[in-house]
């Protein structure tokens, strides 16, 4: 009987299961260190409302969700009001993908999320690189007398991998100390406002090892204000989504990724939330491509 | 491993498998032929996300979601464009329900799709009757030239069960040849604006089995406004939760029952959202309660 | 050809020729003196859209817009920036409609609109009493080095009318000098938060003329989130509704009315513009039935 | 009396008597095959409020509507909830304009309106030319088990004019099967995403007759959110409003135009009404302008 | 110069220097804990926003805030992510109010705020009653893994005073092990749903040291949409509104009070933050009313 | 005690006493002749809340608010009804601001406010030319009867300055005589649509004396919809943001500038009030930064 009904519970396209996929698409809904606009703990479950707009099919990419092997497994489920502990849940979660040989691509959250997932991928991949779009440099030593915050996070990873392994791009907000330890003092590669270079730097990373991470106030609050701090001045969807060939393109090898801060219930229209869904597909059919290379 | 992470599929507490379940919730997106503002079709689909800041328990009727056998067992998938198509599949998806014992319980959708719900409990019990809510005496004829519409339904169900059988309550707009029909003609009971009458009438059937239905703009638009056509004057909430006590108390039997009519884009603050959750919890219960007397 | 298309350029139901009308309705889309939240002059251009989710039938009155003359002429064209001017202008168009025996039913704007159209009124009916329906006092002297402002306007009033004119409902907001002016002093009556001796005053208003004015704050917040500066603590719809069979039934000459303060773009759930379309047709219903006692 | 009142019951600046126009502007609020979220049938109301806001001249094209012969003689009056009927209801109009010898310009509505309304300007103008603006392919030869559908149309328009006929712009979603239909097998001509071969496109189509039609969804959501399915990666208004010197500069004869998928309530902010405004302008200036060359 | 200018940074009406003050208001903008809807850290600022909307004059109370002695001191500063330092925090910031021998008037924030608050209350009084407003028990041992939660925080100060000592109202939600707590095993006293035997309590409570506690989300959604679990059923405005007077006419103490669970930004209304400043306003007169007598 | 505590009540890094000040920037909200959607009265209160999510630090200009004497000093207190006397109010504002010797900062408001501003600076420095930004020319002899209105601001200064010291950018709507005024008849200089030429022109009066006023609806509605007339074909923020730099680098004289037409409420993501806060942070360091060149 049931066969008349259908219920939605993960995102189209990303059906495989879970022992048979190359990719694990899964959401992690902490916005605990938050300082502006809270909210991010909506994102995965609004985006997988609106993913169903789309097609699975990328037009750009010649790539279908529906020749991947791509599963979703949902939200990891959280603790709140200790930090510390929701780490080391997320931690844990996304331990458990890598050990299962799968590539971890995780939907936040804030973007301190991305410091437990990222660690969890550097234990087993010691020689990651780090590629980073966001509006904001996240390289403060600390933030609001606080060590792991989101205006922290490239700091802290930057304290795992040290120099020559974190390129970030798009980046236009920060202290001036943020800024000369990146530009001066050259501890990250930083790309201002812009992300002409990306091309330039994948080519310089092939055959690497890459860890990515997207926040996605890197775009700008015209097509994207559901976010946590909008920043004008951002790139355009169009001038975003270059990347997505860049990668396909390239011999870099994917071992981890997240996209973060998309904070829904701040754009009515739902736009960030769908823009957000379209950076999932592609970034998805990128990975579970680049993996079978 | 993937206990660590949980899908939000099903409303909270409504995850008995379907061959136990007394009680099988659906959702049915079907808003073709609304003449105002579209949108129901995403009721359903709102409302399992915003069902989370509930509680299973109900402290007005001391009934717990976690102790009934109650199954959601997603949307119906319909077709788009033709409403007879959509009517039947509506019939069908419903009678495989009925069919298996079971009381169906639909979440609209717009109010025409009471209409193949309910044929298809009727031609089980054809001994039905019908408990109306609603704003609007949905008796007309027909409606823009159709005699299957929302503003059209009850007629079309009293076509089928004739004098006596329906009772409609918190009824404020309409023609007047809608409410002649009703009031003066009698062929319904009709309360106007109010819900008062309603446990004497159901004290007056008692042990006859009942379909009720609840368009949910019944509610006063400053509790409800995510609808399609609002209309000041309803009732409260607080006015409409006394029928769930009543129905507890009482010793009618449910064999059908629907929540029609949520527009949730219309609300941004989610609250219509979430009060058509509350109501379908208490009624959830109800009819799980009662299906065991 | 044209016959297969509509123009939606006048409340439906509200198309009498300007010279078989009995009632006028027109809009004043004037807020130069709102001092909190600006917008009214977008009330009458929403409600001609909203206004086609109501029936034209009141099941409550018993009266139905087609059997009534009621003509819908429009929005006045105002100047901008100069209040003076503005008033003169509103004075104009409210005056040639009295001049030609026709009950002027007025659309705000602020409420500052309904001085100059009082005036008009007043000129030919000096014997006429004012309803006031309102959440503040409108009674001081001044309002910002201001003697015509919506904070003032029934003192300008009472100015012309004197004591024992003026009867006002639902008020609970004001300074201690408002307050004491109507209920110390008596210059004005005022039941204070609620509308309940509205029936008797109008018993002992019997036969008199009467200039109604209704801001629409009176209402709760609730239902009327869409106003200037909202007041919580209002009146419900269901409370406010019974005021039209009271008048209906009653034996006063409407002379003038108006409706006033609806702000729609702050509510956009829509709730308050239908809710001020409904008291439009209430009221338009009462005045056209009265006005052939 | 009533010259010191407007009524607003048309665009702006298209007020010359029908059977003095060249150009016919109508809305058509058909929505009922929208899979996504519906809505488009408010379009035209919603854009003859918000048009006031925009001057009538156009200094882009140094072209005032107040000289041109544009009326706009509102909304066609349709059934609703079989869309073959409605389909008759769109055909019958457009063929009365056609037959009158003048320009049909219609604003939908979703994109399904634009097949009768061709086929009407079709039946006159065998050798028409289409041009497409779009986010979507629209060239599914069924959609939810339907013929005729927003994701259908201009494949049902091919079915019509066969190859060579169709161009196409704008387009980034679809399944691979139709990108294939386009890009491989050549049976329209499409440029993907971007539309900067629209020059060239026009020139090779000189003194040929042309139907143009838009579905608002081409441009970015960044500047029009409000539409049913937004997707990221379109053109900018700035890139967009070329095509408007481009045709007023060439020697093609339009013979008929659209305006499709505005869906106003999903934008509060209304800014994608006023753009769908200032397009219906631009639009307008030019056929009125070439239909006199 | 500066004379022509003047800066909102106090809530109006509440400028008494500091030392001077009977009364101190401040906000403390935590939600760290809160498991649905984030954002009451920006309530404080959003009401000193809004609050200029109101008259400083209640005539419900005939008091003024100008003849009061209270003092706006701004928002306490706090850390981030940290629950526990947090906590400590606002104990530190209420202490050196209470021990300055004011009352302290706190602006949640999520409800856990009242905690670290009450308890630098009940350290100078240890025989002071808690009067608790709230949809929700708040009663759960723990939540969540977290002894320290908006759902336990009634709970913790239950573990300080004991029992009869704390007096609910209007609570609607919670399990049911929180219930039987309450209504069973009469740990608390709790009034479910309504508030009518306030007065009666308060009766009983004369000459007691009392702190008060209003979780606004005790008003009924329809009112007070903006805030993280809206739950319908709540009281009205008017309902609400009675206690100011029953409390302005007893003879107990209030030695701290506070209003928690604004979250402005889910009702773009603003309807929420300015019943809030209601309250606010008609509290505040009161307990600096009281404070004197 | 209370340094435990913050009032928001400046915008941030702008706290220099007013006597140790260069830059003096204040609000006016002033919006009494808005043709359109009006409530830029608020935009200054809502733009000192969303200032916090900035920096005070600015990477493109590499410079800090932290480093120069900038004094926020509040809003003027303003009349309400009559323009003239506002006029005059804001005249006296600024005029006390030039006679300190500090470069007055003006947040409007809508545009009018910049003739009594301009006016007191040029009583000063009367061979000041003046930098529009704006997507309306502004050139009308006069509005609505109105020779003081938002759309005649524009020709009010050049009756004061005359030809050659007037020069627009970003233009792109108006009448035709406006247009044929700069465009043909040279009065002012206009570049149309785009700021493209506004190095070359600052390079051009290098030493000049500089009044720059900044309409931001010149920014495309896509990043800036909160504004009264929103005009479709703006510039993007990135393309604006290259003005700061230019004006850096150059030794005009800015002896006064102003931001205008942000209408907060009509954009609930805030992101208009953002942009708006960037553009004032950008521009108050480079005015601070010129200062004492």
């Amino acid at each position: 009987m049931q066969n008349r009904f259908s219920n939605i519970n993960t995102f189209m396209g990303m059906e495989t299961p879970y022992d048979e996929s190359d990719v694990v698409v899964f959401g992690v809904g902490f916005d605990g260190t938050t300082s502006n606009r809270p909210g991010t703990r909506f994102a995965s479950s609004s985006m997988r409302l609106e993913f169903y707009g789309l097609e699975t099919y990328s037009p750009k990419l010649n790539l279908d969700l529906e020749n991947k092997k791509i599963c979703d497994i949902g939200d990891l489920e959280l603790s709140i009001g200790n930090t510390d502990v929701v780490l080391g849940e997320i931690y844990e979660g996304t331990k458990s993908i890598v050990n299962d040989d799968k590539i971890p691509f995780m939907i936040g959250g804030e973007h301190l999320v991305t410091l437990p997932a990222f660690k969890a991928v550097y234990e087993k991949h010691s020689d990651v690189y780090v590629l980073h779009f966001d509006a904001h440099t996240d390289l403060r030593e600390e933030y609001n007398n606080n060590k792991n915050s989101h205006a922290t996070v490239i700091k802290r990873i930057w304290d795992l991998v040290g120099d020559n392994r974190i390129y970030q791009f798009g980046i236009r907000s920060g202290t001036k100390e943020e800024f000369d330890f990146a530009l001066k003092e050259k501890h990250t590669y930083m790309e201002v406002s812009t992300i002409d270079t990306f091309e330039e730097v994948v080519k310089s990373l092939e055959n690497k090892k890459i860890y990515l991470t997207i926040d996605l106030d890197v775009l700008d609050p015209s097509i994207f204000p559901g976010t946590g701090t909008p920043e004008p001045g951002g790139v355009t969807y169009k001038e975003f989504e270059s990347i997505f060939k860049i990668l396909k393109n390239s011999n870099i090898k994917l071992v981890g990724c997240d996209i973060v801060e998309l904070s829904p219930d701040y754009d009515d229209t739902k736009v960030s939330t769908i823009t957000a869904c379209k950076i999932l597909r592609e970034l998805a059919l990128v990975v579970a491509h680049n993996f079978n290379k």
